[in-house]
């Protein structure tokens, strides 16, 4: 682990321990640094990160300060799953989720939707209008089984605020992030292989190892720095002796669930291990726009090398998943990855790209970016508080660092299928947190959308979450 | 084989021969059913087919007579497939044909493109742009995993004409007809599987069975009548001892490449066979709407009583593959087929599916769809026209009864590689006959579309592969 996330974990730990009160002025930057025999660049970087985490805040000229507003929830526990790979179950539930349609009697806090409603997307429907209107009807024909042209152009552009140095042809256009995923997984590995996965992880990809007859190996991951490296590298050597994996796939930008960036130096380290082992990367960024901070931060790919890893990211969170466009940087696996895109969908629409290609030409997804990014970042805080207020006592929350959805994590034990059975009744939905695990760990874990523009209704859906789990663990405890 | 066919056969191979005359009058019904002792409604059958294979013209009051306006190039040899599960190849030269994009200067006569500029596609068209100007902005949002209901809806009515009576919850949307046949083959198939398929086939569904790691069992298939089920039953006894076949892949109704409609008795047949042996029927429907015969065809779906055959298909011929709209009615294999929908593209793209749905409600399908048939079928009989003109002698072609591809037949030991490759240079491009085959056979065939409406310069391009194919022959004479 690199000095600072070190420092920012030490420091966080004596916070969240009450060592230093709300209110209180944390050590100057130099004192640390003359503490711990670490350089002043070194204690300004762990005060980002707590900073990030919202265990610091800023006072222009005075220093760091325990903030005062509120009282942050505890970060959830690193998760503890099973030490070898598993078969994927938790289908059930995830058929549950994806099977609602949107109703306006429910506030669905479930589901990864983003808020569409801004005026900031006005334009792409436009453009989506003017391309039916055209005279050559681009949207009725084939695609080329790249993509167009002008949007791959665009998205080359675009991603080099990640780090990548990427032309046109290195990309291929996806039917959204799912397929980049599928086809990326099915590119790195056979049916019987096994992958190494974040816990909690996106329960597409997984469902998408179980459909393709691949095992997942669990690696623990940490609510503020991502996948254990030291874990990781311990599989990656037993790997050697029993277990063939070939591929590890994990979401490093904002992560879904967790919220949280994985250092650089972090990123860094994770591909030297790939290497080491000689296995692919594939790395989901489809939340890495919507990072709280600025600049945005790099991805694993731009680091890559020797083209083992496979960026995967769609428009679904930035602009809109109805839409369903996705790409993939595949590396050294291009072919085999144009291949599994034939056949599965033999080509994407155009019409949709076409329509994304102009918004990004005219320069309008930078401020529709902008405005999403803060409205999200206020929606977090407003919605931590919420769970601090309305949740039972001892419950814990990540810190997201960018997106728009929220862990939460209820005494062990606590059983939010039961939670969720419950609320149904009463017009809310969460995502249970078993169907980010293989093995159906994380029970007593939810994940909440905060996508939305607060409204009372929300404010009162979370209410109800929060007295339905108090009601729950009443009864449980009655029963005990 | 049933009687009619039998009989058909005869009289066809007859005509051919030359044993009747063009403008020969044929024997009668009533003399036919005497010399072969069968019903009077067997022979009316035979001559049925003749008609729709070009062979024989009714004329009111005096019977059938050989057409004298041309003479038809003879049909195609039945190919002669491997009789063992082969490992499927072709895929560099499919990806060189997909990987086109449309050119101006470039007549594409190798893609299943349909003709997307009639004014009857009008009404879609504006659909499109004003779904994107609706308030609740449904194209933006996700879709529920089954697809958009109002379109389910409309497809069953739809159905009722080939004779399946489906409730919108029996049917998934899909990502066009390619994800309808992937997820199919996923549902039914484990890799190292064996799938039996017509041949000629579909080099798309080849392709998949490819890319999951499945094996082709090419079965003998006739360009009038379809797969012969005299050789897929010998497969299947076969298959109990050594080979697991676990289902079987066709096109029967205006079959791509080969343009023939399955009779119903053998789809019968065939659905029977099936559930003697046990196995999957996965039937490419995706033509069945462009039959030239009203009403068109019934599908094997239609008369599948225990769920065992997954329809495909979608309106990627009917009005346009940009739309990438399809669907699948999976019958037992329903969850299964949602699954792996799921990991294929997560859901597919709402606007076009509230679209179409609009377009079938208010009754602009059917208009469409008569007035492409007319279409294509007059120049289907254009086409042949050409073919028989340009071509060297003793070129084979097709009879389409629906669709709009000829499959042409040079001789025996043709290159159709180096005739695409010569052709690339004059403007023209073909798809080649090998990538029908999963062993590379049909080397000596090519495939031609016809769907867009007649022009100098199409007429000239198939002049030209015509010239190309002559000069070629002549070069290899030469050097023999």
């Amino acid at each position: 682990m690199t000095l600072y996330v070190n420092l920012a974990e030490l420091l966080g730990t004596r916070i969240e321990q009450g060592f230093y009160r709300p209110g209180d002025r944390l050590p100057s930057v130099r004192a640390l640094s003359v503490e711990h025999g670490v350089s002043l660049s070194t204690v300004q970087q762990a005060y980002r990160v707590l900073e990030d985490s919202g265990l610091a805040t800023p006072k222009p000229k005075s220093g760091y300060f325990v903030p005062v507003s509120r009282e942050l929830p505890a970060l959830p526990a690193v998760g503890r799953p099973a030490q070898r790979p598993v078969e994927i179950s938790q289908w059930d539930q995830v058929l549950e989720l994806i099977r609602s349609v949107p109703r306006k009697d429910i506030v669905q806090l479930g589901r990864g939707m983003p808020d569409v409603t801004s005026p900031t997307l006005k334009p792409l429907l436009r453009g989506l209008a003017r391309i039916s209107r055209r005279q050559d009807m681009p949207g009725l024909y084939y695609d080329t089984i790249y993509g167009v042209h002008e949007l791959r152009e665009q998205l080359a552009r675009l991603m080099l605020d990640s780090g990548c140095q990427l032309g046109a042809n290195d990309l291929v256009i996806t039917t959204g992030c799912h397929e980049a995923l599928s086809t990326s997984i099915r590119a790195t590995c056979e049916p019987g292989d096994i992958v190494a996965v974040d816990s909690p992880s996106f329960h597409g990809a997984m469902q998408t190892l179980k459909g393709l007859g691949m095992k997942a190996l669990e690696i623990p991951t940490d609510p503020l720095t991502g996948i254990s490296l030291d874990a990781l590298e311990l599989a990656l050597e037993l790997a050697l002796e029993q277990w063939p994996i070939k591929a590890i796939q994990l979401t490093p930008n904002c992560n879904n669930p967790l919220g949280y960036i994985m250092p650089e130096s972090r990123k860094r380290a994770l591909l030297t291990l790939a290497q080491r082992f000689d296995v692919a990367i594939i790395e989901d960024d489809v939340y890495g726009e919507l990072s709280y901070t600025y600049p945005r931060p790099r991805t694993i790919k731009s680091f890559d090398d020797d083209g083992r890893v496979l960026l995967c990211s769609s428009f679904s969170k930035t602009l809109a998943p109805g839409l369903r466009i996705g790409w993939v940087a595949p590396g050294r696996y291009l072919e085999r990855v144009l291949h599994m895109k034939y056949i599965s969908t033999g080509s994407t629409a155009p019409q949709p790209q076409i329509a994304i290609a102009e918004f990004l030409k005219s320069g309008n997804f930078e401020p529709h970016l902008r405005r999403m990014r803060t409205q999200y970042q206020r929606n977090r805080d407003l919605m931590i508080d919420w769970v601090s207020r309305y949740f039972p006592t001892g419950t814990r929350a990540s810190r997201p660092q960018g997106g728009f959805m929220l862990w939460v994590e209820l005494p062990e034990g606590f059983d939010t299928l039961r939670l969720n059975r419950a609320l149904l009744g009463q017009g809310v939905q969460i995502a249970v947190g078993s169907i980010f695990s293989a093995s159906g760990k994380y029970r007593n874990c939810l994940r909440m959308n905060y996508a939305a523009k607060p409204t009372p209704q929300i404010e009162e859906a979370v209410r109800k979450v929060g007295a339905a789990a108090i009601k729950l663990l009443a009864e449980e405890r009655a029963t005990d």
